[in-house]
């Protein structure tokens, strides 16, 4: 299943081709999802980098040895991450030294803050403690900040390795403060700029669909000698985020194809396009509200405390979020809510009459601005033939109007409650943008 | 960071050794997780199989080619996913016929399959469509219940290589009914039998030194002849999970040294252990609950409707959880809870005397046998030298008694949010089981 368009051929002949080498025996055994590849992959992507090859090796020192001298041959760089901690399990250092032909030596900048922490709990330092602050004879340091063991960057003949902690706290911000500098050295004075543009209410094939031979416009032709520029889509569920990668030799040059294709992209998604960046739903809310000074209280059914789990994952929620309620029974829909017995009774929990009075309700309640309520059958069991899983009925309310919407998107519970919860937030900003409402195509 | 203390060798002699592929540049772009070698790598290593090795290389024919050849003299057992696809950048098939040296055919049921749905749904269908059901000629056909493209397995020498969907929907159920029975053909007859002990409220490494020298207790060395056990430890945020993993060649032998070993693990872990196998909390607290015929409600502040959300992640929820109310702002705390304004201006939000008066009212409030209620300060702001970030306060009430926690526990926002809900329901456990109130060592 593709979803890229970009050019194989340009892409492989990117200026550096890089391999990524995960290691760690608990990677293999399936019990640590493997983060830190896809982490490294899409920051070396957005750097022009072509990740050609991903290897994830055991914590055995001649397997660590041959995946380097394998990764040599694919490309010029590799990206390594784990066996930098302090058992003897943790044999990284050990097998870069071997692969070099160096002694492991201690990196003293780590030693002496370990020995001073130390010291100031009165803790003895062991043996073990201070493995985790050797490098390899030879190596460029890159400090942790995060935690107690280097980093370090090597070379041997063409082939530049970097070598991280597998702790993602850790190795992120290594990554990115110490590892891309260095990277970008060994890449040609170009520029790349990437936008991402989120998306919600069409399916991953009507966003292809809708900005197919986007790069065949006349506008965005003129400047392809000067700029290559790819396009990537991403579904993460139930958004669809698009992303636009452009590389060029000039500054200037890449913007100003960027800004043909910015005018272009937003034409075609319409109302599908939420916001760019790395804002996501609940941050775009946020913003709308504390612009306005307006707040939003919730009332929740089906997703049971999703929606305000997801608003408060933002620092900073209690300026516009005062709270809601979780109304998973029926008898707190009539006894904190007040949803009247003839509603539940002639409609079910599971309608338009039950949302508007709930969304209504905890906005009185609380004395927000703004209300929103959910109200669905999120399955595996519930369904029925009229109500089927993934029925979910939502209103978003305002002292002016309400707005309820139904939607029907069959998936597991979890699915269910998580188009839900975009679903809601996503109502919530129509609500405050009503011209977001025209769009007949989208599903959310 | 390594916290197995299996022996390697041992395990590296395992009677099959495995090299997972997965195939994709959107894995390679960090598009996506690859959580197909962690599911693939899980379930291989409790058949008894040894995994060297996890590749994910780009849909380039040649690199599908190459790593097939690499992946061959790493091991006898190939699993791979991906590039089964309708587009032209899906080339495992391709790929596979050409490793093998054979033409890729239209496999004929998928094949019928999806010509009868087409012809249902009044569609043409387009060579794309049938580029899908391609699979090697001479290949087991491995069928797809859940999507379009069949599964296939190959032999190549002494190599067996099952290829699989790159979708999880698709690909776990064909690996689990399908290509675990062939798996099993290619195993000796040895029994492996894995078991699950689940813990709360001690570090990794507190975990790790209880149960250290497990496996010389004197009744489980008697056992060592005849069944090989490791042990291994994973962190599942704010859990640690112990899995014991036995293999012998005879099933009552292997549950014999399991018998020891399970006595002196819960004797060890003593009431950190809430629980076995795959449920997690929400579901002991579930049982638990449905068992006794007993209701919670709860009331939520800084984890902003988690709790909430993480019990109604459980199908049937409805039946023990009525709701709550998520009293973020004081204003919902003081007036939807009941919480006095004196506490809040002389105690705060985040103390014993609030969580108190938050549990007690929501139980009144919903009606419930229990109620459970959590402030803190989730950060990065808000936190004072008396309260740091990562204060947070519990309450769990029942009609006879209402007990209150402090935890502290440094962290960023998510975690603390997902520690406070965690002991929430925890502290809900011990409300229900009082001896679990005991172990003054647990931390949460």
């Amino acid at each position: 299943m593709q979803t890229q368009r970009s050019d194989k051929d340009q892409t492989g002949s990117a200026p550096l081709t890089a391999t990524l080498l995960t290691i760690g025996d608990e990677l293999s055994r399936g019990e640590i999802i493997d983060s830190n590849a896809a982490f490294l992959g899409s920051e070396l992507t957005a750097l022009g980098v072509y990740v050609r090859k991903r290897v994830g090796c055991n914590d055995r020192l001649e397997d660590i040895v041959a995946a380097l001298d394998e990764a040599a041959q694919t490309g010029s760089l590799i990206v390594a991450s784990g066996g930098l901690g302090p058992t003897s399990d943790d044999l990284t250092v050990d097998a870069v030294s071997a692969w070099l032909g160096v002694q492991p030596v201690q990196e003293p900048v780590h030693e002496e803050r370990m020995r001073r922490r130390f010291i100031e709990r009165n803790f003895a330092i062991t043996p073990n403690n201070l493995r985790q602050v050797r490098i390899p004879s030879g190596a460029t340091v890159l400090a942790n900040r995060t935690g107690a063991a280097p980093g370090f960057a090597v070379q041997k003949g063409e082939v530049r390795a970097f070598f991280l902690p597998g702790v993602p706290k850790e190795m992120k911000p290594m990554f990115v403060e110490q590892a891309i500098p260095l990277v970008r050295q060994l890449l040609p004075p170009t520029v790349t700029v990437r936008r991402i543009y989120r998306t919600l209410g069409l399916g991953e094939s009507h966003v292809d669909h809708r900005l197919a031979d986007l790069l065949d416009v006349t506008e965005a032709r003129r400047h392809a000698q000067q700029v290559a520029v790819t396009i990537h889509y991403r579904l993460a569920f139930p958004e669809v985020l698009v992303t636009l990668l452009a590389r060029g030799e000039q500054a200037d040059q890449v913007e100003a194809a960027l800004a043909v294709l910015d005018e272009e992209v937003r034409r075609r998604l319409g109302h599908a396009l939420y916001g760019t960046g790395e804002d996501e739903l609940a941050a775009v809310v946020e913003r709308a509200l504390l612009e306005r000074g307006q707040t939003l209280a919730t009332a929740e059914s089906c997703t049971g405390g999703m929606i305000g789990q997801t608003l408060t994952a933002v620092p900073g929620s209690s300026a516009y979020y005062l709270g809601g309620i979780v109304a998973y029974d029926n008898s707190v829909k009539r006894g904190v809510l007040g949803v009247s017995e003839s509603t539940l009774t002639e409609h079910g929990a599971v309608s338009e009459a039950c949302v508007r009075q709930m969304a209504e309700s905890v906005r009185k309640l609380l004395g927000t601005t703004y209300g929103v309520a959910v109200s669905g059958i999120a399955g595996p069991g519930g369904g029925t033939q009229d109500k089927p899983v993934g029925t979910v009925w939502l209103a978003a309310s305002s002292p002016e109007r309400t707005l309820c919407r139904l939607i029907q998107w069959p998936g597991d519970r979890e699915q269910v409650r998580k188009i839900a919860t975009a679903a809601a937030l996503n109502l919530v900003h129509k609500l405050m943008f009503p011209e977001r409402l025209s769009d007949a195509a989208l599903r959310l």
